[in-house]
């Protein structure tokens, strides 16, 4: 298929952004990368990419032009899934999304869960603060139970492996760096990634392993970032509700 | 492509299920249907066909049984977003996933936000009864702004329709007949039903009666059923809250 001009707005920090990065990695595909400074969006981004103001968006087609002045002529799209679907359309060679109905579904299946049982409790226990251990060590058997014993999701490496690794990276590196919506310097972050590794979810983390080791999860993923955007939030948040 | 057999675990009264069903129709698929009683589920059903015990499931392969004894030789698999888009996969001649992958994006856009924006609204203002009917209206704006001047979501029927129909028929269902959490013959239905139905919600009523009007729709739509169900639920419902 010949594809047309695309633009891909992200940040490095966002997991939801390195899926459509991973995505894009797996199919080698030419496009210009724009990154959105989350801390002071450009006041053109909400009108002329994204009304929501969120990354990832892609601007695909229409006249090449910088990726600061998008055109009104390329089609806006949004939702970190919907694009990595997209992706997948586009690049039909890049294998991430299985030829047989029956794995896609299986992939497809697996992305749910990563959606409504995964982000919600990871939500609570590492961000909002208010989240229970067990209900986390239970979503994530959950996804643990959806594993092949060795590999990825469905065999080949595809979209589901894309919809969880920038979750699973991203939570180990702000754990073992104790960033999370608790005091500082608590060791509650370390105590949390022990609960959450304990050996009946061997499978998932030696899985998480294998995800985070994919070439296109590297050239896509910085650690640093990462961290200094935790620190940045947990400041805020400890100041907040700590006073410190 | 040549597709094995295919049973669907149903159920009249379920929207999620419909979509299933409406896919099928569209497909003209050949495929076993076996209709679960929702209040007095076969004990078979959760352990043999979804660990969830939820409609719809499909069971997918393996040699042909009867539908009340599914053989471990087929897939099973569920969640009604997953299994339209596997209906999709199996059948590309039903026309209802766009070969165009912009246009495929924008029926799966529409169909998060039914999943985002409508299901929690609508859940609130027609089942729990906390719902806030503005907070209604602005879900049923931002569907309306997704849709063109005329016509289904991306053009031609597809999967985006396919998502909503059966919730915006259900809808109108329930309310004309003051079926919901709000105290018997009290006209609360009828009243949220027309403040939904105001004149800047027009396009979206429209569009709602021309989903509607579509042959797999109707082959796979059952009012009374519908009705009935709801007066099951809301007597509980209304005796537990308002002792009436």
């Amino acid at each position: 298929m010949t594809t047309k001009q695309l633009t891909l707005y992200t940040a490095r920090i966002c997991p939801y952004a390195q899926r459509t990065e991973i995505a894009l990695a797996e199919a080698k595909a030419k496009f210009t990368r724009y990154e959105i400074d989350l801390q002071n969006k450009p006041e053109w981004y909400a009108p002329k990419v994204n009304p929501a103001s969120k990354v990832p968006a892609i601007a695909y087609g229409g006249p090449e032009v910088p990726p600061d002045q998008p055109s009104p002529e390329s089609v806006k799209l949004n939702e970190s899934l919907v694009l990595v679907e997209f992706i997948a359309d586009l690049y039909p060679e890049s294998g991430i999304l299985p030829k047989d109905p029956v794995l896609r579904a299986k992939a497809r299946l697996f992305i749910d869960a990563v959606s409504t049982k995964y982000s919600p409790a990871a939500f609570k226990a590492t961000h909002s603060g208010d989240g229970d251990p067990e209900a986390f060590v239970q979503a994530l058997e959950s996804l643990q139970a959806l594993l092949p014993p060795k590999g990825f999701v469905v065999g080949e490496f595809s979209i589901a492996d894309i919809a969880i690794a920038p979750f699973l990276a991203r939570l180990e590196v702000t754990l073992s760096n104790d960033l999370g919506p608790w005091p500082a310097n608590s060791g509650e972050g370390q105590k949390l990634l022990k609960t959450l590794q304990q050996p009946k979810l061997a499978r998932l983390w030696e899985y998480s392993k294998e995800v985070q080791s994919r070439p296109s999860f590297i050239a896509t993923f910085d650690k640093d970032v990462i961290i200094k955007g935790a620190e940045r939030r947990f400041k805020a948040f400890r100041e907040q509700k700590y006073g410190a």
